[in-house]
């Protein structure tokens, strides 16, 4: 009995999420029935975190106890060879048998991309959210310092969540542009149900002038969601990293 | 009766390239029935370059002839309107009714995406042309100077065009790389049939050792398509302008 690590880069496009559902074609429906045919166990998946259908994976990482003798280095190349083309495994490795992909995560990356244009880009538009008012990126970046550090986020999550702890940290958060393009990276030790595009979708308030940057402190302290902004589209959102 | 010029972004996965065929989904068969939709003319509308299935376009342009009334710089928003979301008008402009999108078009700007690495992307899949073997950048970049200036091309072309005149102009062909990505931007007065994808492909031959860098010159020179690389995958290629 063998612990396998993988990391997987899908396109979320055309699944409906990571979560196994009936009737519902999802990454770990997918990986699980993969494993499938090249093990011919069935075997339960454990993912570091759920994506919503949509949103995009560079590096989500998961884990699997398998009985398999393919060794844990050549996992990845099998899997590929069955996997169909909007998903792949990028890496795989044997760990020791106790760890947890989710459990042993300490934080996770993630990027998220705005196309700030007038006309709807056809190339972008599964990978990025199109927002068409022109975005002042100088108050979006200056909104940024109130999202660092150890918060309280219940104000950040939508309803379908069951968690009672709320209090999250950020460690990183930070606005890059190129062309029409803006990039946000987010890095923390955890997230709450769509917290990202919560997050995301404030900042392009912030953007709009629809909410003033001086404002942000007392949107994350009142804990209520109708406080904070939109929820950003999940096609801008991509899980970039999980570290352990 | 007015000439209105367009410009056009598509995203060219789900098309049968630029041009009208029956029973296939092209570039050109969806702006005219737009175009239908809009003033109820069976107009025919004229590319600037015919693009292949697979080709994306961030700047195709084009042009028809119209009794519409709707004024040429808002003809983009009202097609936009009507247009399925994998195509988008990014500019419209009434201009001289002799003007002609193809005959009088001085150059094309094309970028290649190529995606370097051992495991391919899903996210890139439609976008780049996925080269699992590691390229060797600088000896790709040290053939780019045969290939600019005025050569007779006909080595270049792939079976299928009756084009007489096979001397073509290169103005600039320069490499760029970021990550896993290459980029190849090349400017031209005109290109042959499949020209821009078979110097993709010589220049990655070139960058794994399958063709040497000084025998660039004579493979040119031969004008035998044989002699010449593959040619890359239309999924990597963008038609990102035409100028006038």
């Amino acid at each position: 009995m063998r612990n396998i690590k993988i990391i997987i880069e899908y396109d979320g496009t055309k699944f409906n999420g990571w979560q196994s559902q009936p009737n519902c074609r999802t990454v770990q429906g997918v990986l699980e029935r993969a494993i499938n045919k090249l093990t011919d166990e069935n075997i339960k998946i454990i993912g570091a975190g759920r994506t919503d259908g949509g949103v995009h994976a560079k590096g989500q990482a998961a884990n699997f106890i398998t009985n398999s003798s393919i060794p844990g280095d050549r996992f990845f190349m099998a899997l590929n060879s069955v996997l169909p083309n909007d998903i792949s495994i990028v890496n795989s490795e044997e760990v020791d048998l106790d760890f947890h992909s989710r459990y042993n995560a300490k934080g996770k990356i993630y990027e998220y991309i705005i196309y700030n244009s007038r006309i709807r880009s056809p190339i972008y538009r599964n990978y990025s959210w199109h927002v068409p008012l022109k975005l002042d990126i100088k108050s979006m970046r200056s909104a940024l310092k109130y999202f660092k550090g150890t918060h309280d986020f219940r104000g950040f999550m939508s309803s379908g969540s069951n968690v009672k702890d709320t209090v999250r940290t950020i460690y990183d958060i930070e606005i890059s542009s190129f062309a029409k393009f803006i990039k946000v990276k987010i890095s923390g030790n955890g997230f709450l149900y769509n917290m990202v595009r919560i997050i995301i979708g404030t900042l392009v308030d912030v953007g709009q002038k629809n909410i003033y940057v001086e404002d942000i402190k007392d949107i994350i302290k009142s804990k209520q969601r109708e406080n904070a902004g939109k929820t950003a589209k999940p096609q801008g959102l991509y899980l970039k990293e999980v570290f352990y």
